[in-house]
């Protein structure tokens, strides 16, 4: 056996079925082991990514890593913007580079890099793998790495040799650690803290599951205390029956008026909010200055164990959690799609147990409340904030759930950095809705432009925001990648284009111009 | 003066005014500096992989650097491919990346990451400002970084507060040191290998331009040695009147073969030929085993001085170079689109003076000859081997050079890496040509394949090499970005498009189906 079937057999026996590529000549080894090696579904992309992101998407609905296969050094490059996201979203990927012979590194050729340095800013784990015989052993390694709570990027690093030597040997799964609870004596004193007046639960990570939530509910309901998750969920249950969390607020002064009545928090899965930008002349910690702050567990530990202690801590295991009711908002007026427009007809349109993938930016900034009770679904969001993360997280979603309708809310400026995921939701014919949101601009710098003070922003400043000269033409280009796509200018255009593109099989584009 | 003013007026200062760029927050008060000092020309990318490569084309046309500006550490990743091609090319670029203000790094923001250790794998030099009084000056170093021969990736970091924050001030422009030429003792010795049997003077960097390879052609009519160039320029003059010189192929066998007639060979701006990669039991150095190189002067040493020195050496003063005649190949008889029938037609389309960007990989392996003499041009190829170089590299031609025509051939699979240069091309209507080679595959990975030794590949091999499943409508994707586009499918239909497209001001792309 050589290297590459033993790393594809490897990674089977880990439990890692799905491989979303762009491979070169130094992979080519390893593309054929796909033919050898039945079991692997091979997701081809266009660009690096679109399969990053979709490895990203796809652990956060499948709970397990899928891996990517790049090529060297500039294919891992392409995907780093992604990896970033993952990194930050606790998401679990298998991220595999091909990488010159071993024998060819030294030559430098067009193609060599330092393949390892690129990829240490993405990774919790790194390897090269030095002989076919240990590429076996090495995935299994690095896939528990990748299941390393809360998930982390593993990059194995696979020189052309180690794939085309004999040598090759099957590794049996290694498990990873399991996550820890914190001590007693912490829960009990976050139950006092929570028990207390002015008292927040914040909320991250695997905390926002459905089940947990209620647990967080019916914590909330027995001491009083807030409950708010963090300003991005890598995957928050929402809707109907579930308990509604508020988000922190992305704009700096909706964030502080906030966190502003909290004095005391519980991080559960969240680290302490910080603004996401700094901003001249505000503060960088967004909670209140006298705030005590006591981490109870962060998004690594074992968060469905803890919310069982506290909710003993509290005494509240007896509280009944307040559940959103289903409440469809009514539809707007007949009208231009605006952010508010456009909020009561996609919580109408939210199919029973759907999974939206939430890159709308401005847009959707405060959709929150409208969808809290919409049918029950999943709603993810971009952690890391490198824009170009949607579509591909919703073709990984759709691989993941393929009997779940998805859903995508993308702003034109993000969908434009990985605009090559249409070809791979056509080819693979993945059951995804995708609405861009067409306001021609990067609308949310126009509003930092201000933030950090700068004082009338002159014509070529605001040109440099502005993406209407010329202007996106989505339902060509999704068209030109072989998906179907529709224009819509108003809100009774926009809710039947939405209705239909959820109520067809495979992939629809909906351009909604704002 | 805040920083971000003097990090404009210092670029301008040291001759640099380009910028190609795709900000976020952080960058915002750069952005208001370009309203406020006139001189400096920005240029918006959709994707950052677009504005660097856009960056190394500028360098090669203009001989002087531009800058980019770029996003935090994902922007800087979504660029770093087409650095890596940059850096191989011998482009010199500035290379400008935003990063949080420096009081909000260690609070690990979403899109926090390590800048630096991204930036490096690909920049030769990389430097983080510590405050707004240092800016102009660290702008200054980092032109001069990018102006060292043969020219470099110069990666300057500015944190938030360096932007903001008042005490910039314009830094002068710094000398970049001159390159050297080499001893007269090595030009002596040089001379005396080219005047033996079996010689090979091999060319590359600015070697390739038209009075250079004017003086190389002196030395070649008399020594009777050969005269070939490195399989790839990053600008190289070519056509009727200058002298003709065929490069190393890419395929190996071929590349042995070229070489194989020469055991004596020189270099003058260009690397000891290797493989582009490894293969299982053929040579990773391309020369006859027996071969002795020697090394007369690297890519960043004084090339025009050491030909001249080397035409004394020899005794070629006099002698006269074998000047490629004007001479148009027939026009293929009227059949559908292959290598062949292509070749001849955009031999007698070429414009005279034209930039003709090259990243027709599979496609244009043998348009060399049939380019020999065609109208004067220059021709410029992917030194680095991460496809997605040719549109962005064309941006920037056409924008050092508003007279000259761009011709961008590019294959398809290539041309999706960075499709969103074409909305540049489209805002800033610049005089390109694209015509698409729509083979709907990775061509050369089919071939490559078999070189590295995969017997009989499976369907589903073949089928992560193909992009037929769906084609890529690149007159749809085309018009999305508001490109007027064509598609033509034999060769009086391409023939008529291509004449069209030369003489028509403005972008424009060919899909040739294949």
């Amino acid at each position: 056996m050589n290297g590459a079937e033993s790393l594809v057999r490897s990674l089977l026996a880990s439990d890692v079925e799905v491989c979303f590529t762009n491979p070169g000549t130094s992979e080519m080894h390893f593309v054929a082991a796909l033919d050898h090696v039945p079991g692997m579904r091979s997701v081809l992309a266009l660009f690096e990514g679109v399969a990053t992101g979709a490895a990203d998407g796809y652990w956060r609905m499948a709970r397990k890593p899928a891996s990517t296969l790049l090529h060297l050094g500039p294919g891992l490059a392409n995907g780093l913007a992604n990896l970033h996201n993952a990194k930050k979203a606790g998401s679990g990927v298998v991220n595999i580079v091909g990488e010159h012979a071993s024998t060819h590194i030294a030559l430098d050729a067009p193609l060599t890099s330092d393949i390892e340095g690129i990829a240490r800013p993405v990774s919790h784990w790194v390897h090269s793998s030095t002989s076919a015989v240990d590429v076996g052993f090495d995935a299994a390694r690095a896939v528990r790495a990748a299941r390393t709570a809360p998930g982390q990027v593993a990059s194995l690093i696979l020189p052309g040799d180690t794939a085309w030597s004999e040598g090759g040997a099957v590794a049996e799964p290694l498990a990873p650690p399991a996550p820890k609870r914190p001590e007693d004596e912490l829960v009990e004193q976050a139950a006092q803290v929570l028990a207390g007046p002015d008292s927040l639960l914040l909320l991250g990570g695997d905390a926002m599951g459905e089940a947990t939530l209620e647990l967080a509910g019916r914590i909330a309901a027995k001491t009083g205390c807030g409950l708010m998750s963090e300003w991005a969920s890598a995957r928050a249950a929402r809707g109907a029956g579930r308990v509604s969390v508020a988000k922190v607020p992305y704009p700096i002064d909706l964030a502080l008026e906030a966190l502003a009545p909290y004095r005391r928090i519980v991080l559960l899965g969240a680290r302490a909010p910080i603004g996401f930008f700094a901003y001249p002349g505000k503060p960088a910690r967004l909670t209140h200055p006298e705030a005590e702050i006591l981490e109870l567990a962060n998004a690594g530990a074992d968060l469905p164990a803890t919310l069982d202690a506290l909710v003993q801590a509290v005494g509240a295991g007896g509280a009944e959690a307040r559940l959103a009711k289903a409440a469809l908002p009514d539809l707007p007026p007949l009208g231009s799609l605006t952010p508010e427009s456009l909020a009561p007809v996609i919580a109408r349109a939210i199919p029973e147990n759907a999974v939206v993938v939430d890159e709308s930016v401005t847009t959707g900034r405060r959709f929150g409340p409208a969808m809290a009770g919409a049918a029950p679904h999943d709603w993810l969001n971009n952690c890391g904030g490198s824009i170009g993360y949607g579509m591909p997280v919703s073709i990984g979603a759709a691989i993941a759930c393929p009997d779940r309708k998805v859903l995508a809310l993308i702003s034109d400026g993000s969908a434009m950095y990985t605009v090559q995921a249409l070809w791979t939701l056509a080819r693979e014919g993945l059951d995804v809705t995708v609405v861009i949101f067409a306001n021609r601009a990067y609308q949310i710098l126009r509003g930092e432009l201000t933030n950090v003070g700068v004082q009338n922003p002159g014509p070529r400043a605001i040109d440099m925001l502005s993406l209407d000269r010329p202007t996106l033409g989505w339902v060509e280009m999704a068209r030109g990648m072989g998906v179907e796509a529709t224009r819509v200018e108003d809100t009774a255009e926009f809710a039947r284009a939405l209705d239909a593109g959820l109520s067809t099989p495979g992939p629809v584009l909906i351009e909604a111009v704002m």
